[in-house]
């Protein structure tokens, strides 16, 4: 199943996703156009991100394959929902989208081996690992200001359970700014995969129900600025849009 | 007033430390030597980091000193209570304390202005922000495997709530390993202050109740070893109390 989250007439609905429209736990239908707030399909305790994760990415950023998978994590604080606006900060220059895989967890669990790691999954959504350049050059350590800004973390449109998709490994991801592709890629050139990314996870950190790995991005990151549109798609899983608005107090643009 | 939350009879308690004991919500005294499974007195969203904040523990490192706070993000599932073990992982040859002061966040809030960050400052308790340096080498991103495993996040043994404090920026802090003095140092030495940290952090990313920002450690950091036992002071919080268990499995001692 499909299942999505909204807030509508003072309230925060769940809704199975159907062919006919949203269907709450009451059984009343809401049109998908006629929902404004759309929130993130799960509330995660933490999200896991993958740093490098896709051979063509790590070659435009020129960086070298990692031995094994390169992590951050990124705030519950920063995630948004479908359609809700992503807000351009004071001293970003290069802000950029990254359309992701997110594995979301299903149940407890530590120390899993990869043979057991899809029993973890509940299902899987679209992320938004928007990042603002600029402030990853931080010497020290975690870009958490590049990437843990609020409203850095779209998520959605939609939780589809595990038993939607085929083969998560073999699914074509595709972006598009004001209607224009500008990343296409596909999951089967993950350099981990899914269970491979459980079992190290997992090996020195619990696991639990609707934690959130971002899986990373393929090749072809550009630079997006306020007033443009991102639509992230990945096949099976839907389509999350956001719009991006100027939240610049300092010079920039006259917003 | 100070609160505990601990795990006894079969369910969590959430206690007024007093003189007589530990009174809990239904009027129980309990021994504090009585209880074994404290927990961490709150349950945060966010844990935040200052990688380096005092000018000693920089020097000691030989790092120079940061321009703006040094963030990291440690996840939730890190979190353990006074006197449960810490466990020391595969692959550590050195694993150190990190006696840090704790500021828990009380109301929700965003771009707070340094006049105004203590009437967002619930109260206070003392975090050992366990690290294994062994897994910070990380060339590209963030130690999440440093300082991000199971049980690497004692905190406790109190909350403290802000009015019981004069001055966060005047406490003592020593830590103790197997009794033995190790660290030394004294919050009148952060080189950003609890108002300016929050102010930084809320720039960009809301602060929600029971959110935990760590202020960093002070010079003196050794490495500890399985069988040790750890004991953090800060004056006015108490003492936080974790021994070192042997979660090796291939090579290492015996254990």
């Amino acid at each position: 199943m499909k299942w999505a989250r909204f807030f509508k007439d003072g309230r925060i609905h769940v809704a199975e996703v159907t062919a006919e429209g949203l269907r709450d736990e009451a059984g009343v239908l809401h049109a998908e156009e006629a929902i404004d707030t759309f929130l993130p399909p799960v509330v995660p305790g933490k999200i896991i991100g993958l740093a490098l994760n896709y051979a063509d990415h790590a070659a435009e950023l020129g960086l070298a394959f990692p031995a094994e998978p390169v992590l951050f994590l990124k705030p519950p604080s920063s995630l948004i929902g479908h359609k809700a606006p992503v807000v351009y900060p004071d001293g970003a220059t290069y802000m950029h989208y990254e359309n992701e895989l997110a594995v979301v967890i299903g149940r407890t669990g530590r120390k899993i081996r990869r043979a057991e790691a899809f029993d973890y999954v509940l299902g899987y959504t679209i992320a938004n690992d928007v990042t603002v350049r600029d402030f990853v050059n931080n010497f020290y350590r975690p870009p958490v200001r590049a990437k843990g800004h609020d409203t850095f973390g779209p998520l959605g449109p939609y939780l589809v359970t595990k038993d939607e998709i085929d083969d998560p490994h073999a699914l074509a991801v595709r972006t598009y700014v004001n209607g224009e592709l500008r990343q296409e890629g596909n999951t089967r050139d993950f350099l981990f995969k899914i269970d491979e990314i459980i079992e190290f996870v997992s090996s020195f950190m619990t696991l639990e129900p609707y934690d959130v790995i971002l899986t990373g991005t393929p090749k072809g990151i550009s630079p997006v600025e306020p007033g443009d549109v991102m639509r992230l798609e990945i096949e099976g899983l839907g389509a999350l849009e956001n719009p991006i608005v100027d939240g610049r107090t300092k010079g920039g643009t006259d917003g």
